[in-house]
């Protein structure tokens, strides 16, 4: 494989010594760049997009043509697990994900399988060699996988949904079923992430979207718990490469002592966190990814540099800060504001790292 | 005036000790009872039922005749205030609250005028009124407003909103009208909760639906600096009584200790937080009200029982917790594990207290 032109993401995550602030952004390869919306339209629908390879790359190296990203991240879907295991996803228009067969009974969670990633799950595989190829070194790759409560609030809802009153239904009643679900979704996560580490990601982030959603007590017992077990099963070094982990739940900002305690490289920050306070409570633990407001990307690119100014200068001297956003970029931002917020981070940053 | 049979509730908020913990509910008067259902029907829309004393008066009392509650909440709406000040509030079917004349312009925001709440809000004023004469004592009335960032969000977004793209595009951009309007609405609510006071609220909640949206530093700019300009102009002392007030913000979880400066007697906790920790971070500064995930109500009435055995637990001995849900009911809880909550907060809670 071709050595890594820029590896500043890379060692961030590791906390070692670079000469500036990596900067991506969570969905940047999407809706808001038309030389995207060009190559979905072509593809019909989302879906054969992220399962068409060659696309799939194609759309995942769009970004990098017009900002000065440090990582791109293969383009995929969170709900490839669960439609690998035979749920059926489909996307039914304006409202998101869904699911033919979601979990329903005691049977159907007994029946699903733990998919074998490099047969079940081929297209994704594919994907991140062939993506891993055509970078030819430029920046890294960034694998992801949704994180097994994540991945269980959509089987069991059926789709997206606003109060989970399905999945915590089923937590609440019956706890033991809950446990058994997620186990088989760490498993498959796992060892769907190492098929991808093992076909070219150089980082892999979890996502764990819905998180936040829980009570403190029910986040650790069915959130975090399975993150770490994900983690524990992870093969994170290749060829004495070390494989930097990012998790990232979204309205985990209270719990950030205990992610730290998962075991990931880093972890990422939504936006309402403030970052130099997060800091403080991680210690030297995990390096930090985030955190600019999404919607800060509506405000004129002079609103912006300030935003950047501010979220590196809250977190200080030293490595282990990525710079992006809290959580995606929306489909209808300006693509001239994220090349404000991406120069803003090249040129502000230098300061804060070692000459 | 009558004096009030039991006052555990206003002890509670103000630190005094009691023999158990109280228990209210968020959204107590709504949806999820029959009768509030038949009275809504009869009213033909909500905002009829609001603006009618006598039935606004009627469905407040209804479920203290199915439930052992420690208080009573004005059956209100929050987007009374911008209603008032000429923005028109309507309720389109399954799309919640609209204003027919959001804030686009710094000509709509000069032109904001601070309601007179005798005049232009004659009919909350009544409903307090004929509430708390028709509760004869039994229990203490809650007034309540929207703050003025929640009130402000609705204002500019001409409704509910998931991204708050206009209202944030309008801080960021234009932070000195925001401020502007945030001034007014902290004016008009204070007046309001005045007015609600002097008409016999015997204590006051103001709900930050959506300062949880917000970076940690512009929460603290825009949210609670104006709780707390709120709090410094309310009159809280009625005839040597004290009237005990209550702030509310949904996914503030973070902000605690910067909340339990604002000046309020208590805070309202969501229920991601963890009430011990919640505790232990505020220290003797405020009482707490919480903390019950809304959806543990679509459980069965035994796991009720152990969450709300749990949540007492976790706050431990002495006065200063009021049990509630960490957000309203939803519409299609069953009543019967609404009165489990209850018994319970009345079974296990003794144990907690002085004898």
């Amino acid at each position: 494989m071709t050595p890594l032109k820029n590896d500043i993401f890379i060692k961030t995550l590791l906390k070692q010594p670079v000469d500036r602030t990596p900067v991506w952004m969570m969905r940047q390869a999407g809706r808001y760049l038309p030389e995207y919306r060009e190559i979905r339209a072509k593809a019909g629908s989302f879906l054969n997009l992220c399962t068409n390879p060659e696309l799939a790359c194609e759309v995942t190296l769009q970004p990098l043509e017009r900002f000065d990203f440090d990582a791109a991240i293969l383009f995929s879907d969170i709900l490839t697990i669960p439609d690998a295991m035979g749920l059926g996803l489909y996307f039914s228009e304006g409202e998101g994900p869904k699911f033919k067969n979601p979990i329903k009974t005691a049977s159907d969670i007994d029946k699903l399988p733990i998919p074998d990633p490099d047969i079940d799950l081929r297209y994704v595989v594919d994907a991140v060699s062939l993506i891993r190829k055509n970078l030819q070194g430029r920046v890294p790759l960034i694998g992801f996988s949704g994180s097994p409560w994540t991945l269980a609030t959509y089987m069991v809802e059926g789709g997206s949904s606003k109060s989970f009153q399905k999945v915590k239904g089923l937590m609440y009643e019956q706890p033991k079923l809950m446990h058994k679900m997620l186990n088989k979704l760490a498993q498959s996560v796992a060892s769907y992430l190492n098929a991808q580490i093992e076909a070219g990601a150089q980082a892999v982030m979890v996502f764990d979207t819905w998180g936040g959603m829980l009570s403190t007590e029910d986040y650790n017992e069915f959130s975090l718990n399975y993150a770490k077990q994900v983690r524990s099963l992870l093969k994170t070094n290749i060829d004495g490469q070390e494989v930097p982990t990012i998790f990232f739940t979204k309205g985990g900002g209270l719990w950030l002592e205990d992610m730290a305690e998962a075991g990931y490289s880093a972890l990422g920050l939504d936006w309402q966190t403030d970052i130099a306070i997060a800091r403080a409570r991680v210690g030297d633990k995990v390096a930090l990814q985030g955190n600019m407001d999404p919607i800060s990307l509506y405000a004129s690119p002079e609103s912006i540099r300030k935003k950047v100014a501010t979220i590196l200068q809250k977190y200080g001297n030293g490595s282990g800060h990525v710079f992006n956003l809290g959580h995606g970029i929306l489909p209808d931002v300006n693509p001239e504001h994220v090349k404000a917020m991406v120069d803003a981070v090249h040129e502000f940053s230098p300061q804060y790292h070692l000459k």
